[in-house]
């Protein structure tokens, strides 16, 4: 192939020699056009050949997919009321790079950097893609030496995992994430970011949920009052992380054979780890032989009570579950945890799904000091959406056609009933258009009624305009009601405002009538 | 610094045995916890090793940025108004991944190719950051066999290129893209991506613009007419493209001197580019005796007549300037090409700011082919919204306090004037969020009167609810309108009704009210 293409482009250049040749010669201008004919003839060869088939596969990257347009319409709509609750807290939205200096992600991470995706080195600077809307938050605040921010960030992060894309695990995701950053009162903002977990999982009606809540520093004055030297306390600390996935036995064995923790430390976890409740399970521990010794222990034990305390002030401590199982996984948490819990499996055509997990997140001190020349803190708690499994979850049902989602909001189609009407339609496009009225029509010159008529229903289109050649002739035209099929004649002067009065009266039918 | 935190590692190892050591050997407790302290000691300073302040320069990657609050905010007002446009011609919307198959854009930029961010090969598919939305849309129909599609995609894209960000150009900038796929009828949904970016740009309202478009079959045929060779014409096109920085001059010299084209050549070429009118001038060209010969300039010309007759219709013929020497830089249109350009500077503060093109696009008709087996051609049309150039104008106008925005939109904020009433303001705010007003509180137990009142002010929250014992002990509180400092009372019992009566008016009043 790559022989073929050189020597046609030497005989295109011998060619093309010839040509200048004979025009610098001032020959018969048919004798030039006659080798010019040539010249072009090569060329298109070389044209098909650059444009030639392609022979790899055609897909998109592994771990990514395309969303079509059913997909971005239910995955806009979920994001849509999630910023809308966001917005009503008062967090404003902020945005960074989808690549960082690959410096200010090191070392963030722990075991996960391994899935960071690198850029090339391309000469310049040493790149990565974000892995998640935490750590450019905290650089974005030290870099701008911001003390204090409500901010929400919605986009997506980068992760060289091993996909589960049915499951809504991908390499490409998007997090949508509420902070609040500032030196404030203990547990004010921390208990405002359940408050927004359950708005957004009220709003987003999925299922009954439960918020589980914990605290790391009651975590870490557990394992100290078990004996767990502090060096495996993390390390500890992400093998109860696995409780929700993994039976205790299994837990347990892994700690004493994995990481190194004794056999008597481990039972003694396991007696607190099994423990949830709410008020109560917090004062009865404050009263524990060991725990009440742990400085931090009894530190975590009261924040606990102080944010069930404002939990029950919102109205919802009911969704609220104090769990000593939850631990998370990153290592940046410093203060309270917490992750929601779908407590149903979901009901997709005929079947059921265990979606689990939905939102987490907790308390991070000390991340952005370590973006600060003097190591100034400032202390950070936040929220993650989970969207990706409420998309693959409401996706599933768009599947099964438990639900159904209309993809375009056009109310009015342009169509004609006979030839040669284009240039009429065009000016009633026009028309609706400039009026601010969602208006489709074909583009091709001559379509068919039937054609135009099925890509309204298809489409769900409420109205068309029908032209024809009599009644434009009377000064009239034809609103057509897709779903009645009645038709109306209507002063061709007077359709926008026709139109608008009846679009009008559709969108309120819609309000007060049942929900799809 | 490495060896000093080995050495503690090392410690630490050594202090954790001897307490394993000390456990194992079931010793006294107090002796224990004394090694236990120390181990805890050697941990701490651990801990502060690894939170060491770092040493590398905090910034975004070159040519990149964050946007905080008040850019996202002018950012989304402009894509909100965009989106509304796109949808309202019934535009749906796709998203594909940030990153490709490499292959995927190989062979599709010409020259500019060097400017692709690559990932580097860390095991697996070699990635591209996506260059554009053009080529990833033609992947998506060619992959998914998608004959028609009228869709809009908002995004960023990345290019390697030099920045110059006082001007809006980046490495990584969104575009704004509306596209539509299909076999119609010749010059229909050209026409209507004019309409389109018309409508943008007066809902916009960044001042007097003129929407220059021309042909690429006309301009092979000017090439062919003049005597440029074949395998010349996308190198004269991408010259003739300089003529809005460069004067004719220069560009000749070009052509010349490095694109190998005859001064004769050149000179006609120059004769022709100076043209610019309407369809009167097309009618010329078609009586021209050399073009009159070329298939391929009648064909051009032929189209830019019905595209000017559709505009008439529509309206916007006032807008078009049928203009020749409109090239456009990239390689794969084949028809009708255009771009908007603002005719008059911005003005910003007290100094002018001319800004050039705003929007471009055209005819593609051989892309998706590329990317099919069969060589199966979809064509397609479209146009691009330069939008980055709209956010630095807004941008510039905010700095130079010509315009002002609010990054949230918090209607009402609860304070207390008294210490102790955290628990009260926290039940207030619930009951607020419950009946979705966007509300805010104080973060610290008990703030300052003065601190909570300035927040208002600075944020442009309408409300306080001011919180005080001898009004709550008589069932009301009082509410106050920040801008006239006006307090009223009202019974707590009926506070949401009566703050929702008066946040209602205010909308009303606003949109009453002049435009800020």
């Amino acid at each position: 192939m790559a022989e073929l293409q050189s020597s046609l482009l030497q005989e295109i250049k011998e060619q093309g020699d010839l040509v200048r040749k004979l025009k610098a010669a001032k020959e018969a201008n048919e004798k030039i056009q006659e080798e010019v004919s040539k010249l072009l003839a090569l060329k298109a060869q070389l044209n098909t050949e650059d444009a030639a088939p392609q022979k790899f596969t055609l897909k998109t990257p592994k771990g990514t997919r395309d969303y079509n347009s059913q997909q971005t319409t239910i995955r806009n709509n979920v994001l849509q009321r999630i910023t809308t609750i966001f917005k009503k807290h008062g967090a404003e939205c902020i945005d960074t790079p989808v690549f960082e200096l690959k410096e200010v992600l090191t070392g963030k991470y722990g075991e996960d950097s391994k899935l960071i995706y690198d850029l090339k080195d391309q000469g310049g600077e040493i790149l990565s893609l974000r892995y998640d809307l935490t750590v450019p938050l905290a650089r974005y605040l030290a870099m701008n030496k911001i003390n204090t921010l409500k901010r929400y960030h919605i986009a997506k992060v980068y992760r060289r995992d091993n996909p589960a894309m049915t499951r809504g695990r991908y390499r490409e995701f998007y997090q949508c994430d509420f902070d609040i950053a500032g030196q404030y009162d203990p547990m004010i903002p921390d208990a405002e970011c359940l408050k927004v977990v359950t708005e957004i999982l009220d709003v987003l009606d999925i299922g009954k949920y439960i918020l589980k809540v914990n605290h790391r520093r009651l975590l870490d004055g557990m394992f100290e009052a078990c004996g767990v030297p502090a060096d495996q306390f993390r390390s500890t600390c992400s093998t109860i992380d696995k409780l929700d996935k993994l039976p205790w036995e299994e837990v347990r064995t892994e700690m004493i054979n994995e990481k190194g923790v004794t056999p008597e430390a481990a039972d003694k976890i396991g007696e607190y780890v099994r423990l949830n409740g709410s008020t109560e399970l917090a004062d009865k521990l404050l009263e524990d032989a060991r725990l009440s010794k742990s400085k931090s222990a009894v530190e975590g034990l009261g924040g606990i009570k102080l944010l069930l305390h404002y939990c029950e002030l919102m109205g919802i401590k009911d969704k609220i579950l104090f769990d000593l199982s939850l631990a998370r996984g990153l290592d940046y948490y410093t203060g309270v945890i917490y992750e929601a819990v779908l407590t149903q499996p979901i009901k997709i055509g005929n079947e059921e799904q265990t979606i689990g997990s939905i939102a987490g997140g907790g308390r991070y001190d000390n991340l952005v000091g370590m973006f600060d020349s003097k190591n100034k803190q400032v202390p950070c708690v936040g929220v993650s959406i989970g969207v990706e499994r409420i998309f693959s979850v409401l996706e599933a049902k768009l599947a099964a056609g438990d639900i159904s989602v209309r993809t375009t909001d056009i109310d009015v189609y342009v169509a004609s009933a006979q030839k040669n009407f284009l240039d009429e339609r065009m000016k009633i496009c026009a028309e609706l258009w400039n009026a601010g009225i969602k208006t489709e029509q074909s583009y091709k010159k001559n379509p068919k009624m039937l054609n135009q008529l099925q890509h309204c229903e298809e489409n769900g289109i409420p109205f068309a305009v029908v032209l024809g050649e009599s009644e434009l002739k009377r000064g009239v035209v034809k609103i057509r009601n897709i779903t009645t099929r009645a038709e109306e004649e209507v002063s061709r002067e007077n359709l926008v405002e026709e139109l608008q009065t009846r679009i009008e009266k559709l969108g309120l039918k819609e309000m007060n009538g049942p929900v799809a």
